[in-house]
């Protein structure tokens, strides 16, 4: 591959376009020889030990070590991402392979992705590669993969989770109780059931429909934007309406939630302007990705009351520092990025990773769904 | 129904038993003239204002004061229950009707049964009556009935929040997100999906029944433990197994919920030695009622991890004083007595609480599922 990313900068200094590398498909992941392979994951310190199946942190690097040094191969884990002298940078000249995650994520820039001459394949093992620069990735005849489904579960489960925390006002009555105190009216003014409310999806891809097929049983309004109307067999079985004017369908929503990868067109898609559009009191839960919203203007919204609750996991950026408006907000429901990187998902999206490891070294292709850049061209949630 | 009361005390003295009571059902609630009601709820003072719809405290007194007064009768409503001197205990010697919530509980006690002499009706604004001495109230001739069905959606939808709060191992992210902490594996260690799990339900009445549907696209091992099996249909439909002997389905929990009353079976059912044949880190969510469980063997087994997440919002009293051990112990998500009185529930019990006091005073049978104690007879799940 490191000839093919050869031959494509040949190819474009000759007026040919990234995307007529096609006949190069065949040998995309022919690729012979020691590698060396670089995985930047969260540390666990203390807690690596406590989990026998912890594989998604430094200490556990998805418990491939052993597997991938038998084959003479060079396997560098790290955490530390971030600055000029960072471990990272000291392997990014030489280093085949990067495997990053969307909870600690290390941003491949395209400044980055000059430096890497060795560079292959950047694996994102989980969902969610907008912490690479996709363009500068597809520009240098990069791969980019995700462990597509890994954790989609995972990550529905948890939307739901925080939907009710949200709508049944849990956080109030947990701070009570640690706080010593007992006031039920302080929580019951503003907790709602779920049923009967009407909740919407933006974007009603992987995650969205299991989101709603999980909400179903409750009874809810739900509605759904996104590019593709399902099939109606789908769309009956699952119980939600297709709206194609995302402007129109937010403001019937009591309850939003964003299922939308970062794009161009979603960044910053929730500002101001939109926000103010919202039924007064509604609920956002957002665990697709922070920069979707406009930070400062989340935080004005739930000030005001006009947001009543806003709970999710990504932030912009990762790790949140310590002043960021989200921690400070009222009636926030916020974590760190987590939702994805349940025990079962790292088993499942290290499993994934090991497996188009496999079949680089053996110079297979991978699994079609898991293409984010290839021969040159972005997945189309990406374009 | 006041003669009623007279008469069964004569016949009691006179050996007959109050089930015997029988042909005097027809007049059971044929009762004319102005009568005293009293109301105990949780006072809600600067909240009682922010919500139109929050009629479940004093100030909003179910919304029925209106209609009560217009029709000549004394409407008397507090919070304050506890002690010799509280405002509830001024006005048993005189009241007709006392209406109670599960929420901020007034306890009836057979020495308030006994000095209550014009008490006729006692009416649960909710589920659940076991504040009241039952059998001193079958005894004494009093009817007392629930507003049955009226928040079972209530519970049900905030006992799956509570599964997925401690599953997914929510509340120690928050917590890094208000401390300006970000540790992502300090969370994820022992973070899971609900999916593949197993989960059972300590009785599958009405709640449980609502818990298992909605439980169903999580893709668990469903269980369920009670008196009666599900009609084949509906078993397959909710896609759960019977277990017929509660302490064989236990062990196989990963996740125990209780839905069934507190009764004399029932209470201290979880005690030190039950919880010890649990599953080591088994989560148990309960919003049935606290003292089903032994409060300090929970609090024990919380501390030693046996118990590795526990979550409810009843306790046992009511509310929970400050030194209350559940309040301290470690991975729980605990809140003040809330799930049922949710906006949409109290609309609901304030409806139907309306809907019995109209039949009483026109002398007509309440639904036949809302009564707890009926001639005597105490409603089969509290016998």
């Amino acid at each position: 591959m490191a000839m093919l990313r050869a031959a494509k900068h040949a190819m474009r200094a000759l007026g040919s376009r990234a995307s007529d590398a096609s006949p190069f498909a065949r040998t995309l992941h022919a690729s012979t020889g020691s590698k060396k392979i670089v995985g930047v994951f969260y540390k666990a310190n203390e807690y690596a030990s406590m989990n026998p199946k912890f594989v998604g942190c430094v200490e556990g690097s998805l418990g491939i070590r052993d597997w991938l040094e038998s084959q003479g191969h060079q396997y560098i884990v790290t955490d530390d991402k971030e600055g000029p002298n960072c471990e990272l940078e000291k392997h990014i000249p030489d280093m085949h392979v990067l495997i990053t995650t969307p909870f600690h994520p290390a941003y491949v820039t395209e400044e980055r992705i000059k430096k890497a001459k060795n560079l292959q394949l950047l694996l994102t093992a989980g969902i969610g590669s907008d912490h690479i620069d996709l363009k500068a990735a597809a520009a240098a005849g990069l791969t980019v993969a995700e462990v597509t489904g890994s954790n989609t579960v995972s990550v529905a489960e948890d939307e739901l989770m925080r939907i009710l925390i949200l709508v049944r006002n849990f956080l109030p009555g947990y701070h009570q109780v640690i706080n010593g105190d007992w006031n039920v009216a302080a929580i019951s003014y503003r907790a709602y059931d779920l049923e009967g409310k009407t909740v919407g999806t933006v974007g009603a891809g992987r995650i969205g429909k299991l989101l709603l097929q999980r909400l179903k049983p409750f009874n809810c309004n739900l509605l759904y934007h996104d590019r593709l109307k399902m099939e109606p067999e789908l769309e009956q079985e699952i119980g939600a309406k297709f709206e194609e004017d995302l402007d129109k369908m937010l403001p019937k929503c009591d309850v939003i939630v964003i299922n939308t990868p970062l794009t161009e067109k979603t960044r910053g898609l929730f500002n101001k302007e939109r926000i103010g559009k919202l039924k007064k009191g509604v609920l956002i839960v957002n665990n697709a990705r922070g920069a979707i919203m406009d930070t400062q203007a989340v935080a004005d919204a739930c000030s005001s009351g006009h947001i009543a609750g806003y709970s999710g996991d990504v932030w912009n950026p990762q790790p949140a520092p310590k002043d960021h408006p989200w921690r400070y907000m009222p009636n926030h429901a916020m974590t760190p990025h987590i939702s994805g990187t349940t025990i079962d998902g790292q088993l499942r999206y290290a499993a994934g990773t090991k497996d188009m490891l496999d079949r680089y070294f053996k110079g297979q292709d991978f699994p079609a769904q898991n293409y984010i850049v290839k021969e040159g061209k972005l997945a189309s949630q990406y374009q």
